[in-house]
């Protein structure tokens, strides 16, 4: 294989009580990019759409991640990359990640597939460190295994899949603002009383339990978030006429995409997300907020090979 | 039904990851409970064996439990307790919520069954209130419903019952020291760092996504406490001992048992449950504290009736 097209997803990561541990990847939106080798043995960033990032090959997250594989393997071969961003960076819906996790991904392929999941997941966290100064790994996973993923543990790193209802569908508002996950992380308490910390806990083995179950009951119950949502959403313009339109409109439960702007509701069947992509809309379109909305299944394939 | 004699099984509430949100009950020990119809409408304590407890009915665990379940139905009988506790209060495997959870169960049965498990959840906490003056629905919970349970939230109440893996056992050494879940609770930290928060909540969901799909190793990789056990295992003495005996002797880990000081390990099969409770006797046989230790498989029933 000389050079491949993939289409790599936007992610949703935290799901309000799974914060900073779950995530999901959605079909309607997320990046293409095509990787071609080259007998020059170095990495070029030919053509970057859609976004205004580096093209110098130590800063951008993708080519960052296709480096390190390159080394790693002693591969022979150099690397051409064209990348059309779909989502903004700053937008919640891991921007970064998808470039980071569809160069893993990519670059996997071209070299034979030598690496799992797991370990490309660890080459695409060094490039959300150069996006976003911490090799967080939710969005990431999300891409690479597809469906709902739950980040086990760092240390070492470890990645439960986690099943998806068949029912299950996401709507999510993009408001074109742009929040830096660091001013996100700075709203946040670095210390939450044990009790919180129970709830967060508690909601996340309910969320977890209804995946397993097709109880979308217990899903919608478990769709609390007390540690960032109630800091965080301050800094998203009509965020509670937002929850409570989805809420109203049949969502399971409306929360934060990763650390905002973007919300996602989780809905069940596609005539309720439908229902709740109007009800965002007539909230924000009273605004003069530009705004996109994206009404999608789970994704449960991850990254996709578009063309060879 | 004139009168009913009911086993009310020991439970372990926290499960390392779960604090104050998991539990299960075993099966080798539990209070044996028997409760008679009186014509008389008033409450008698008329026998307390195997621990000290007050007669008082408005300071006993089960007959508060049972006075507020006979006013609630507006009964026209009374009752006669008897009590065998087989398990001391302030041991850790919720000898008071054996007491309060049995009380529920058996003066439902003596009712016709009119409440549900959740409603006879409800009543225990009245007990769990008085014995240890906070209404916890973990351990209660795990006896009225068996097997693992999520207490999922307080407001509202709610038990999300979790699968047991088949071949998964308990040991569980009790040593003969009391620890008042009073003080247990005063060595935490009232607040924790989001960072461990987040490690409590990936392990919790870890465990329980491992108990969906009978992956023991992803159950023992989520067996992890970092809010309760690093301050509470300085009360018990030789928990490092133990700990490591137990894992050495193939536990998938050991952990404190509520509030302790009893400790339990969740093993794969009988015959490393067996290995345990050797490795578990030769760390303790050496000291001078008294101990008991029970293989159990986990129970999956709660409460059962014994006797007519």
């Amino acid at each position: 294989m000389d050079s491949i097209s993939i289409f790599s997803p936007a992610t949703v990561a935290n799901v309000s009580c799974g914060f900073d541990a779950l995530g999901f990847a959605i079909n309607a939106v997320g990046d293409e990019m095509t990787f071609k080798k080259t007998v020059k043995k170095e990495i070029k960033i030919t053509k970057i759409e859609g976004a205004v990032l580096p093209k110098d090959i130590k800063k951008n997250a993708a080519s960052v991640v296709a480096l390190a594989m390159l080394n790693k393997t002693k591969a022979d071969f150099g690397l051409e990359i064209e990348l059309i961003k779909k989502v903004k960076p700053g937008s919640g819906l891991g921007s970064s990640a998808s470039s980071s996790a569809g160069a893993a991904f990519a670059v996997n392929q071209l070299l034979g597939k030598p690496f799992s999941k797991l370990e490309l997941t660890e080459f695409a966290r060094i490039g959300e460190e150069i996006a976003c100064g911490s090799p967080i790994a939710d969005n990431v996973a999300s891409a690479i295994y597809g469906g709902f993923i739950l980040v086990k543990s760092y240390e070492p790193l470890e990645i439960v899949k986690l099943p998806v209802p068949e029912e299950l569908y996401v709507t999510v508002i993009h408001p074109q603002i742009e929040i830096k996950t660091e001013h996100a992380r700075s709203v946040l308490k670095p210390v939450i009383s044990i009790a919180d910390a129970v709830k967060q806990s508690a909601n996340l083995g309910g969320l977890i339990s209804g995946l397993y179950t097709n109880d979308y009951q217990l899903i919608s119950r478990s769709l609390v978030d007390v540690i960032a949502e109630p800091y965080r959403k301050i800094l998203i313009p009509h965020f509670d006429k937002i929850k409570h339109a989805g809420i109203e409109s049949g969502a399971l439960g409306v929360g934060i995409s990763g650390s905002g702007p973007a919300l996602f509701s989780l809905c069940k069947g596609e005539a309720i997300a439908n229902d709740v992509a109007k009800a965002f809309d007539s909230v924000y379109s009273k605004t003069n907020i530009d705004f996109k909305i994206y009404i999608s299944k789970i994704n449960t394939e991850g990254i996709k090979i578009v063309e060879n």
